[in-house]
């Protein structure tokens, strides 16, 4: 049965009605309706071909939350109805050491929900299995779909780097990604600074749970804080100072991007060797650790705070995700 | 008494016979008598006040073997006599969290051994008694001394990162620092790989332990390792194309800086972020770790390949070490 969706046909192309014929559903895979689907900053770049690997037409969306429409012949676990979510990964190899070992995401035969696939602006869209992961009870769809992209995204460095209550915690951008990361930092026990160009987010930034703020613009607050984060976590996709962030860091602490600045990163190696001071890049998790990050959003209501649009009204929903100025997320709802 | 020793007057200057009258010995001080120095290129950087923060006259040697002579009112675990090293550090606050956890590198009050202080190109040195590390019985004293420095600042990192022999791993230049990463890596299990401009040192890096060999310079071999190793240790201080070793380590991977490039680091944010890749900076351990290191090298035979030069020869000693050509490290005899 085709499958309704939204498609850009072209780089920048607004999106417009298509229709795809999906063919038969593979045996390990599951085709699930979609109920609702977050707006990603990355569905933003491959509709206008900023990564050069978009093909057309495309259908974003990688923040799904739906329930199982159609499971196939040699899928266990999960059952028609149940409520689940998609997001930028939607398949492995299965074989390889990282697909065995529950890291697909490094998986080198990786298969992403939007490139080369059609994605979750449509009324269904598949995965393999794996990577259709149930919502908890707890978590409302909505508010849950972000989690699918920025959340994983902030969440998975957390769990890899082995943040816990003791850690001195800053956020860099409080956005999509930045005030959901401010959130599960605050519910892990952590003393969390925001840090934003400006104080104008203050009063949010502490609503989502940050004991501090710097603001950087034309202040030395940051510059102050010399010495101060076991773990900053980048989430702007803009050029910053960087080596003042390295300064801000204790020793063995961690700068962690998640955004990706325009530029390249100029760093002082001297800056970082003299207290043993990491650079590191973070990503989306897999599956289990998404699972992870959904029972703890669960049971500690971490949940994004989002501006709902109808499906059908897909490109002034998009037009507000290109201002910037949503807060702080955009979700559709079917 | 005063101390006999050899200091430069002057930036970039020749060491000449210099007196000093190093004052009472503090409580928790010891002193100690040089039987062997090695020279580091950190000793050359700051006779030529390479890092502007030299104080002439300059007594150089933070690579020093030599036994107790004499321990202050306090000192408790060390009789005269006694062989032991001091490296870098010589004294800490001993209050702050990591003077307290066996940290003191990190210490806001670190003292090193050549700055501001007098080092070990003479006949006595003097030092916290807690930086005065024991030497095992089954080191050389020669072979041992550029363990106090060379071999600890690449030693550190691997107890830092969790090296096992399961960790795959590079070595990047082939020298003082180099060929002990090599050694010690072996030892600890690991499939090392020596990398180098050329082909020049493929035996002897062998030798040293390394079970493959890349050559930079006019090769692709470094494009061919894509994704072949967890932990790359850079010794060199030159500037390469640090974007293709990112490019050779596999997800979660670490580029480890124990050598100064010229130039910053120029980094690809996104090559970081597609695999969680670190880049990292290290350096020399805190006494624990350094004591740690020599019941390493003690139980597995891990010496530096040294050239003995008297300390009366320091000048000529001096220049072999500014030709770069030594294999692998220049020791001093008293």
């Amino acid at each position: 049965m085709p499958i309704q969706a939204y498609a850009a046909k072209a780089p920048k192309g607004r999106l417009e009605s298509f229709s795809y014929e999906p063919g038969p559903l593979g045996a390990l895979e599951v085709e699930v309706k979609v109920t609702h689907c977050g707006i990603c900053h990355s569905d933003q770049a491959m509709i206008d071909n900023d990564w050069q690997f978009s093909a057309y037409p495309l259908v974003p969306g990688h923040e799904v939350v739906g329930t199982i429409a159609a499971v196939g012949a040699q899928v266990t676990g999960l059952k028609i109805g149940q409520r689940v979510g998609i997001g930028w990964q939607c398949g492995s190899c299965r074989e390889c050491e990282y697909c065995r070992s529950g890291h697909e995401a490094y998986c080198a035969q990786e298969r992403d929900t939007i490139v080369h696939h059609h994605g979750g602006f449509g009324e269904r869209v598949r995965a393999d299995a794996t990577f259709a992961i149930p919502l908890p009870e707890g978590l409302d769809s909505a508010q849950a779909a972000p989690l699918l992209c920025a959340g994983t995204t902030v969440f998975t460095p957390m769990l890899h780097h082995g943040v816990t209550g003791n850690t001195r915690t800053a956020v860099v951008g409080i956005g999509g990604l930045g005030h959901l990361a401010v959130q599960f930092l605050a519910k892990l026990g952590c003393e969390v600074t925001a840090i934003s160009t400006s104080h104008n987010k203050d009063d949010e930034a502490r609503s989502f749970g940050a004991a501090h703020f710097i603001a950087t613009k034309g202040t030395d607050e940051l510059q102050k804080a010399a010495g101060s984060f076991d773990f900053i976590i980048s989430t702007v996709p803009a050029d910053l100072a960087w080596n003042d962030f390295i300064n801000a860091l204790r020793p063995r602490g961690k700068l962690v991007f998640v955004g990706v600045p325009e530029s390249d990163l100029k760093l002082s190696a001297f800056s970082l060797i003299g207290h043993e001071k990491s650079v590191v890049g973070g990503r989306t998790g897999s599956p289990a650790e998404i699972a992870t990050m959904f029972a703890f959003a669960a049971r500690h209501g971490v949940k994004a705070q989002i501006e709902k649009f109808a499906m059908k009204d897909i490109n002034a929903a998009m037009d507000r995700v290109r201002t910037g100025k949503m807060r702080y997320r955009v979700v559709l709802e079917a």
